[in-house]
């Protein structure tokens, strides 16, 4: 008969409750693996391995995702225009997956029947780990001790988890805990939680890390150029310094450095959860930020008007797959497909502004867009007949003559009544 | 046999091209009677009225539309959360539909079959103006002078306008033209044509009227409050002087007056026409890019996440419309409907800070939002049960799961290939 | 200390499950009060309130909401055109919330905290029906005993059931169980399981119950007129004898027993549940057929063009949210008050053959319909400019003529290309 | 100094409008070509090209598109779902920009500067002609007869023409005309005009052409197989004969036929033109209509659910595009692109009963179907978790909990009211 396979992956942080639930998990009888992924993170790696290993892990496995990361989630990110309810560039949300990757190919290797993670039961992070594993390994099975009754009896807050590793000796960090949570990646940190889950409170200023506040900001603007080829940015050059990136973590470095410096890329705000609940986050994306205005910009200057429609629900509902933590799904292979497809001609530069805060666009070119100076130009009568707006006007005019027709020829909205009465300007 | 009508109502300006109109109209037999609109741009209305007088109008009537053109034009945009391709909040667009009420109405009063305007054949404004005018008056009459063969003929640049000016005694102003066009109201200004056609050039610093550079701005940010109630802006107060502002007007002024002092507002883009041309557009709108940002912060806040998902498709649709000249027509009444059905619980305060050219939200307050601290606190297993996303993400996985059972389960995407192989970080 | 309320309102079929489940309840300890809606199916209430007090419930109550049903929810159905995955008319899914509705009435008046069910895991109407006491009372508890380890343990299939019967003196039914399952009401009868879970097998011809096989329907046809006032049927008249109906339940009997006689509204497909899996169904909806067809006719004659643009998309979230169990649910509320503005003018009547499995517009009529004979017709230039059509041909045309200038005048795709030779016909 | 090109290439019926608009461009100085392509209408083109030779063209060229129309037109339009307001298949929206393709690509075999057609200023023809022509040559020129005042003054009725006819010696055909007009290819025929131009009345039996009056059709149904292949029809069988087509002409003629026997694909609808106006048509597309709902229904067995709900979106936006005229255009081709992208997995077969005007889908098979009989079948506890619904269901319901309890645990819909009380049926 063969024997059952224990052996679990642990997506570690080093902190304080995933060492925890590593101890736990071998006291439960599992074999334990740890697994981190560097994504761009502040972490001693070395540091937390040591711990994973004295407190009984077999192994910490740490793989460096940055590069797959920046070029296989973030550019197509910004490729796509995705943004999360208008604002939020989904710096978590595209991580997970990318994680999740390392992740299902780290259990295979190592032959893990399980994985398991800390996250929480309330939050997006635990539907995005799981959606992923199981679009990658159907047959995987997940371990999440913060909706196991037993764990969740044992551990009902942090005290239970400082005094479990006191009882076993897993090393607490001596600094104080910051009174909120974060997620830190090579694209952006996010706060939330402890004293930020009242949305009626500012953030403290000392919350922010990757960004200056724009009030100790430089004085003098930076002005960069970007270059995007098919909609990825391919290059950027600081056009005081002449300095050139090319390599996919080079400019998000170099854009998340100059960014930070000038401040850009706060964004304070509360969203919907795929759980259904609403919460309050704070991000820093200072690089993103400037690659989202640019691209965005590049995008209507290049696109056919109809294309930029459609592109866009697209882009709103693959924003949405990608909270959800449908990365890995085939709703989300289709829309992104479709969305690479839209740019093809997003192609050309764009010239910005950095300053206290402001990601400023002051110009843009490119061989294939569709704008055209001579026939747009007010002092050209040119290639166009001047006289085919009438007609287009009295076309368009047929439906609303009718509609006003058939129901009263003033639009039946008190406020737009023509019985209102301007009052007249005297004069002489 | 009744007398033919032949009044014209001109949409008059006071520059040379409507002076040039009127008078043309005037020799080709035409009664005409000149009509302006206050919406808030800075003119010399008694100064305009007696040259069009004195180039022979019967009458030069001025109306005063500011407060009908906040109360109904800027606040249900802000309050639909209005936005033309993402970044364009459409002053122009708005008041056309306002300014042309005005007219029709003013047509009415003297009896008018005709109105005429200045605008172009290549832009939008003529369209805005004359679906108005179809729509509120299905019988009226268009002179639209640049799309007749035998104006554009005689007048084919602006040499042509001077030369007419000159010989018929029609005061030319003294100063420079300026080498672009701009549109002013109360809610914003924009700048286009000339030298501002080239969309890789930067607009020069003096262009901008209403706001000041962000690097001329003050040191220190404001903090103001603003209040809604279902969506409308209702109360405007400034955290420091405790100065408050609650007529519509009044709340849109001290807005601009504030935003425009911290440089807030500025735009520059290339935004497609209905007529399908690209053009470039720089505007100034700080008031509304203030409340445009509050309101979104306060919606997402306050509505159910779904009623947002929806409420945001039908609010771009209103972009397009209102943007393509159809702010009087059946689909705009109808979306508009259901866009302010969306606000009944858009009630609340927003805390904003300005700070050269940045408007932060950093706070929120609201009775009638579906935010419940308690429920997503992460210090509190509370009111839900934590177990019960495990059922959710398998339900929501099972979809995935067979998806990848039929077509295999590596996403069939080259790059997020389980081929690919993260490299491992070297640790002790 | 107070009691512990343990009475369950469970709602019942009579049939073998529900039975059993009632029992189960029973020797767990609750109080159990059985609840039958009447919502037009085909039952002998008396029978079961008899075998549900024999087994051992404190009450059966049998409640009619048939006229609620048409009224609040087939009806509105009709006038929003709801219709998911284009084919199924939702008979069920409708039906699910206002059975619901009264439920949560009755364990309100009986005063028991919790409700229960016979619904199965993998199934829509789990979800309907407790979502829609969710929402009705957040704080109503349900018993989903398919879902319970310990009964789904016990009961592994039919056979446990049947013996369970047994041993307890439950009656059953001496008819044979028919190889599939079923679910009727006024508006409709479903079929699924058992043998038709095989999509490439066609349904057997003694499964139909509501609807006559068109090859025995009379081989005459029968027209009607059914008129709607603001998108709701409000009289149905057969033309040949003149009986006319205007109460709901009637007009949805009388359109079910004329439309069933003539082998209307039959449909076998496939469908995507919410829980992520595909399910294959049968639907007879003979009346509704007739009715959705109808409205459509007379809203795409009534409406103008960009509503019901708007309108079908609206239509389409409302459906999805239906059939997923949000009947009553913010989104659902909100986007049903946006649909109801929408039929404001769907006033009219249509005329419809039925024949053999046909529902055939031929002719219908309105006061509020945009449609303008004489402007339309070819005989008459009329009231519009027979050259308009060319400025509003050039100016569209534009976008077009701009994009293929940059991108090559021939469409980039291959089969349009130009280089493709047609064959000329040889003729002399 | 180079001669002017005056050569027109004339789309020709050899009908009156068409044969005196040859002759009037005759006499205004034109050199004229006529071209007929023949996409399956019933026309003797001999006769037609002798007509015209006599009336003074220099060359009348005839070419066969009707293999390039169905594989190129029809079966994309089938893969993709189109279909126009619910109803209309889009025979001749399909048509228009095929036949053009052939026209432009005859005009510059023959060196022809100018293209003429005679379709009227009200209709889509016109458009769909010339968006078409100036996609595929923005250098093109045009002269729409029925919009030119010259034409349009001489010309002011049917009776003028036959005059004009009389006088320059034009036959005209003996027979009485249609009180309508048609427009027929292989693929469908529409009608429209004349007594059809009333919507209340239904349509002369002796119109149809296509297909039988259902009253008509045989006693007995006809069973067929259709094999898809990416959602293109690649076979058909009946089942009965055993005959089977392959060649996409063959295949839509055979279903044609089969399907007109049948009573197939009959429609009366009033519909919204792209000019503004409403307008009545009546069609028959007895092929198309089967391979429609046969698409259908295999495309929702075959697609994910979600990839169902964006691919319909992008139908209903492709289907807009076609009937408007921009078949070619950057947004018909990039949403094409996303369509065919959707329908890699739309394989399989379809078995299908014709009779007496019903299509009724009674089987389907396919290897790339996400349809799992054993995970849906209600007999297996299998390998789906039974209790996972359970967590579903809570958290979709903490939306809704959230929402009642902040706006009151009673929807706010007076009809949902708890207050109502159902009737409690009187039993024993």
């Amino acid at each position: 008969m063969e024997k059952e396979n224990k052996k679990v992956l642990l997506a570690y942080s080093g902190g304080l409750d995933t060492s925890c639930i590593l101890k736990w998990l071998l006291e439960k009888g599992y074999e334990v693996i740890c697994f981190m992924a560097d994504v761009g993170q502040d972490e001693d790696f070395q540091q937390a391995r040591d711990k994973a290993l004295k407190i009984g892990a077999s192994d910490c496995v740490v793989k460096d995702v940055k590069f797959h990361f920046v070029e296989n989630f973030v550019w197509p990110a910004i490729k796509m225009g995705l943004i999360y309810e208008k604002r939020y560039l989904m710096g978590t949300s595209l991580a997970r997956p990318c994680i999740t990757l390392a992740l299902i190919e780290t259990a295979k290797e190592h032959n893990c029947a399980y994985i398991s993670h800390g996250a929480t039961g309330k939050g997006n992070d635990q539907i995005r780990f799981e959606l992923s594993a199981y679009a990658l390994n159907p047959a995987i099975k997940v371990i999440a001790v913060w909706r196991l009754p037993e764990f969740c009896e044992r551990f009902q807050g942090r005290n239970d988890l400082l005094e479990y590793a006191k009882e076993n000796s897993i090393p607490v960090a001596a600094t104080l805990k910051k009174p909120w949570s974060m997620d830190a990646n090579i694209m952006h940190i996010s706060y939330e939680s402890g004293i930020l889950e009242d949305p009626s409170q500012s953030a403290p200023d000392d919350l922010y890390t990757m960004t200056k506040n724009p009030q100790h900001a430089p004085n003098n603007p930076t002005r960069i150029d970007i270059v995007f080829n098919h909609g990825i940015p391919v290059r950027c050059t600081n056009l005081t310094t002449g300095n050139t990136y090319e390599i996919p973590t080079h400019i998000l470095q170099y854009l998340n450095q100059i960014g930070g410096e000038h401040g850009i890329g706060r964004v304070d705000l509360v969203e919907n959860r795929f759980v259904g609940l609403k919460s309050r986050g704070i991000y820093e994306t200072p690089g993103c930020k400037i690659l989202y205005e640019a691209h965005l910009d590049l995008e209507v200057y290049c696109l056919d008007r109809e294309i930029f429609r459609v592109k866009s629900f697209l882009a709103d509902k693959m924003a949405e797959y990608v909270y959800n933590g449908f990365w890995f799904s085939p709703e989300a292979e289709y829309v992104r497909k479709c969305l690479d497809e839209s740019q093809r001609s997003v192609n050309g530069r764009v010239t910005i502004e950095l300053f206290k805060g402001n990601v400023s666009i002051i110009g843009r070119e490119s061989i294939s867009s569709l704008y055209n100076q001579e026939l747009v130009s007010m002092n050209v009568h040119g290639q166009l007949d001047y006289t085919a707006a009438t007609g287009f006007i009295e076309i368009n005019a047929i439906r609303l003559k009718e509609h006003y027709r058939a129901y009263g020829s003033t639009p039946n909205n008190n406020m737009h009544s023509l019985n209102r009465k301007f009052s007249r300007v005297k004069l002489n």
